[in-house]
């Protein structure tokens, strides 16, 4: 016995019903919506082999709307991925199921992105097929010739990442980006209208896509929009007219199917209406066997693909960025780099310092993509050698993001999901507030990128308080699994970087500054002292009273004040702490020596960090003095603004002064 | 002598480049550009007067396009207000002057709004217009009938938010938001054409706004796309096509003026072009009187509406709310509700006690403005009695924002700055995010806001961590000027929503659970425990060795650990702590009493908070215990989850004899 497209995409929808069921929390309504066009896809379109999830030239496909989770789970088990099992379908949403609450890359081969924060899947979307067109310039046809799909809901194209994915890839005419639409006018709150009149169509058409129209539980329609979508050179939108929880007699075509189950009654209701008589979690031989064949038809071109492959020259480049592994050339090139600063120390402010360093690592490392939202000369993050990514030239390697702060940062996850890349962004720190949500999506997905984060204080001076972080470097410490480095000088700044590349699945950001700074270290040492995260920069000369720790541009004043305190016979430790997630991997006997366990009203410890003081006592005690800025910035010039923050080495010598006098 | 328009432009013109020029820094090429609209603005169109700035019926300009901030300062100066003066101008960007790099809201009267990070002043316009909506349907023509006019850059209308922004006015058919986009077609990183193909005019008209195209250096085509903006009753999008540095000789029109002083030589040919031959800082008498002039044209409309608007019978209505007090009824209203509580106690979700003290709260103050991103029932921000905002109805007063959680942070920020409302917002947690920077710029701004996050930890459960916020409550922490509230139970809620109301010049979030809590606080009190931030709820029977600090879901969980130690001898006090920020502002010897300054090794403090524990050392002390969650979350039943990651009774009680026995 054949099975129909009703059949397959009936299966999807009653694994969905059911696993919500079971849960007793999830999302049916956007599977059980989008089971037709997900089932057209993946026996029709996508290019994928689920014995071989990590073929490079896959299909990937993104599903943005990540609250429908149960479509991929149905989808990956259907087609025949070695994961998720039934069980783990069963186990939707428990502990321990890789069937997580939304889509999760790190626990399902299959699942690209982590999806379910709106908008940033197709954000993501955009950068992968970004990677795919570079890859394509750079290796052939034979290598990387694949399209990146993505199912989203009316949620994601509210959001405002979507008007900067969109306008990004209309104007890079990523053409290989298809989007599918779930047009189901339904939103948790109720029927769409209830917040947008948009015409979604006419708005994409504005920005340089191809929209195609078409019924969502139409097989043969469905099938030609995306024969269409393909076709057509300009990334396209299937606009797939839907009805969110498809087959559920009462529910149907009403948010009451969006984010709750749909209870015994209606799931039996759905049942019949559907024609669905199998038990829960159990589909019929028949068709499971044509979704098994359909997962199969990928095994023949994925073999095909990899014995062309190996016989291209390419190949072992190829091979080389895709598996993202940097190789010695760079660390010995950065090593050149720094014991040229040693032999001639620099003054410059460390965008700067990262700039002569990006000249270093974009000459070896040829997989890296740079960019910056508007702020090239600003970021300092272009260097001469790129060529610029445009429609006309996917062979460039500096990407013009525009004032697109959230779509880069998302833009550059997919780079890294898809692999084969290194990307890295600029903007001022402060807008890592815009971008903030992809860091923090870009640090759970376990991708490498690096967000080049410039003006890192009231050191920018005149643009005042809406411009000057203070806040910033340390929210982005309490992101989980992202390495905040903020570097003193251009040789920290250089060993940061190599920090920041060589992390294969943490993010990194680098604070730096508008303003120069004097170079500290002067002498040439074996290995990266940033890498222990924080290291002695100045043992104290007279008997040891006071420890300073101090990042990026407050090192220095730290060792002037130490300079200062030591000519009055009171004994200074500078620590240099460029990066605090480092300093916390170090064994306890490292950070013991730089912090000794002693009665603080012994030896002081005194933070100089120009920003808010929250999180410092964690390694200056409750004695210590934490010297910061706890309120917003204001508009002058720098050097007025330090002092008037008092970040002069007179000011903090006094206050040091004082705290040792009281205590 | 008369003046001609161009040379009221060329007035503005002349101060934006002089002033940059001897900032050495600033952005003369968008006022040099826009000097020709805004001169047939605000002397043709815009309703204000100079000598009543804070006249309720005013018109409201947002110069969202905040790096050309000459502009404003230009026409604050020329039309005849108070300050700035012209030696403020003369010392733009300079420490103590109310000229600051962007326009700041709390430094000079007329402007309306801080402005800088871009896109926020349209977003934050789209709420300026919709408070006036509704006030007017609230107080009727008399009171209420006035415009909101926006000039915004390219860089406003590519970042995300301004997707947002329009799609929410293009939906509640603001008509009276006018926006005059300068398309100069220039961005900091060269032509606008490096990044965006976008028809700009086509996606304004597919989301329900009029638009009209003029020349932006023709004063008569500039009436009259004004002109048309005013008469048409959709929002208006003006393209005005400009060129950026307009007059200077050699570098109009590129980005060169965007964003440094043009020079001495280009500033002398500037002089020559537009043939103003004043010296710096001088403005000829027959110009300046014009402009005066124009200024003056308010002072007539600003009398004539007071002495109507003052017979009204709303008058004392409409007073009380534009003044911004909340009154004593609020008050009462709390303190009953409280007492109910006292009296039958619950065990609830806090997002739940929210809604409960909503109702109180939006019966007895008629200011209130509620809404949600898409999450109206997770959030529990509607109440029965406050009807919908929409095109048809602007007397509602609970938004249905759709998925725009940044557009409706900073509609918040736009309605409060306005004026005559107090806007009430939901999202989850996790959002707060994508909301972050809204959030921020209210704090700056010292606007009235509340932020209803909900789902506030791990225990929202199933979701996953891409839901499952552990940063943010401490990260909005390190936001000046913002109160973070975490109540632990419904008496914390309603105390919590108190002060977040009475707060007039900081915004508040209310960080509440998905799942329930028991009530913690069963007896009466005089006064709002909440007010002091943080509070002893219970007292060491036993010899105090341990002192609780933790706050929302986790107060509960540390009374059952401080129960369990009483039984075995262990003294513990515990501390709820919902608000950091008020406990700082506390007099020392409150702050002392609740956390005395004894030997860490004698009293053991614990902090427990089910997030980040960067920043609890900051009251535990270094040899402190915090429980907290350092890493992201996971998918999963609740209560698996908060055994999972140690949230309970045993597993508490174990960390912390494990300390005292080490200590």
């Amino acid at each position: 016995m054949t099975a129909s497209h009703n059949d397959l995409a009936n299966a999807i929808r009653a694994l969905s019903m059911d696993a919500v069921q079971a849960a007793n929390s999830g999302h049916p309504g956007m599977p059980m919506g989008m089971a037709d066009a997900a089932t057209v896809l993946f026996t029709k379109h996508l290019k994928y082999d689920p014995t071989r999830p990590d073929w490079a030239d896959r299909d990937r496909f993104v599903l943005s709307a990540g609250h429908g989770s149960m479509l991929i789970y149905s989808l990956l088990y259907l087609t025949g991925y070695a994961a998720p099992t039934i069980d783990d379908i069963r186990n939707f949403r428990q502990t321990g199921s890789p069937c997580a609450g939304h889509p999760e890359n790190f626990l399902l081969d299959g699942v690209e992105a982590t999806t379910g924060p709106l908008g940033q899947g197709l954000a993501m979307a955009v950068g992968m097929a970004m990677a795919e067109r570079h890859l394509n310039a750079r290796f052939g046809d034979a290598l990387v010739d694949h399209r990146t799909w993505v199912l989203a809901g009316d949620g994601c194209l509210m959001e405002g990442i979507n008007h900067e994915a969109v306008g990004l890839a209309g104007h890079l005419q990523l053409g290989r980006l298809n989007v599918i639409w779930d047009d189901n006018r339904i939103t948790i709150d109720g029927p769409t209208d209830l917040s947008t009149s948009e015409d979604i169509k006419a708005r994409y058409a504005a920005t340089g896509w191809h929209v195609v129209e078409c019924d969502a539980h139409d097989a043969g329609a469905l099938d030609a929009a995306m024969k269409a979508a393909k076709a057509d050179p300009r990334p396209s939108l299937i606009a797939a007219r839907s009805i969110i929880g498809y087959g559920a007699p009462t529910k149907q075509g009403t948010s009451a199917t969006h984010g709750a189950p749909l209870g015994p009654d209606e799931i039996a209701g759905t049942r019949d209406a559907l024609g669905w008589n199998a038990e829960p979690f159990v589909i019929p031989d028949n068709v499971l066997s044509a979704w098994r064949s359909a997962g199969e038809r990928g095994a023949e071109m994925s073999a095909s693909w990899r014995s062309k492959a190996e016989r291209q020259p390419e190949w072992d480049d190829f091979s080389a960025a895709m598996s993202g592994e940097i190789g010695d050339a760079l660390e010995t090139a950065i090593e050149a780099h720094i014991a040229g600063l040693i032999d001639a120390p620099v003054k410059e402010a460390t965008r700067k310092s990262s700039e002569e360093t990006l000249k270093v690592v974009n000459a070896a490392l040829a997989n890296t993509i740079g960019g910056s939202a508007d702020l090239t000369g600003s970021n300092n993050t272009r260097t001469a050698d790129l060529g610029i990514f445009s429609a006309e030239n996917y062979a460039g390697r500096y990407v013009y993001y525009g004032i697109r702060e959230f779509g880069m940062a998302a833009a550059m996850n997919g780079m890294a999901l898809h692999g084969g890349v290194i990307p890295y962004g600029g903007t001022f720190l402060i807008f890592s507030d815009y971008s903030r949500p992809a860091i923090r999506l870009g640090a759970l997905q376990q991708t490498r990128a690096v967000h080049v984060l410039t003006h890192d204080s009231i050191g920018l001076g005149e643009d005042g308080p809406t411009h000057q972080p203070v806040e910033q470097v340390m929210t982005l410490r309490a992101i989980p699994n992202l390495n905040v480095f903020r570097p003193a000088d251009a040789v920290e700044t250089a060993e940061c970087w190599a920090l920041a590349l060589q992390s294969k699945e943490a993010p990194s950001v680098l604070a730096l500054t508008r303003q120069g700074l004097p170079q500290m270290r002067k002498e040439g040492v074996v290995g990266n002292l940033s890498s222990r995260g924080a290291y002695r920069l100045k043992a104290a000369d007279a008997e040891r009273k006071v420890i300073f720790l101090a990042t990026g541009s407050e090192v220095h004043l730290a060792m002037n004040a130490a300079a200062q305190l030591e000519n009055e016979g009171v004994g200074c430790d500078v620590i240099s702490m460029p990066c605090w997630e480092l300093f916390r991997q170090q064994p306890d006997s490292y950070r013991r020596d730089l912090l000794p366990d002693v009665d603080p009203s012994r030896i002081l410890r005194v933070s100089i960090e120009a920003g808010v003081t929250l999180g410092w006592a964690e390694y200056t005690m409750a004695n210590g003095l934490n010297i910061g800025i706890d309120s917003f910035g204001a508009s002058a010039p720098a050097s007025e603004l330090f002092e008037k923050f008092g970040f002069t080495t007179d000011a903090v010598v006094s206050r040091v002064k004082d705290k040792l006098n009281k205590s």
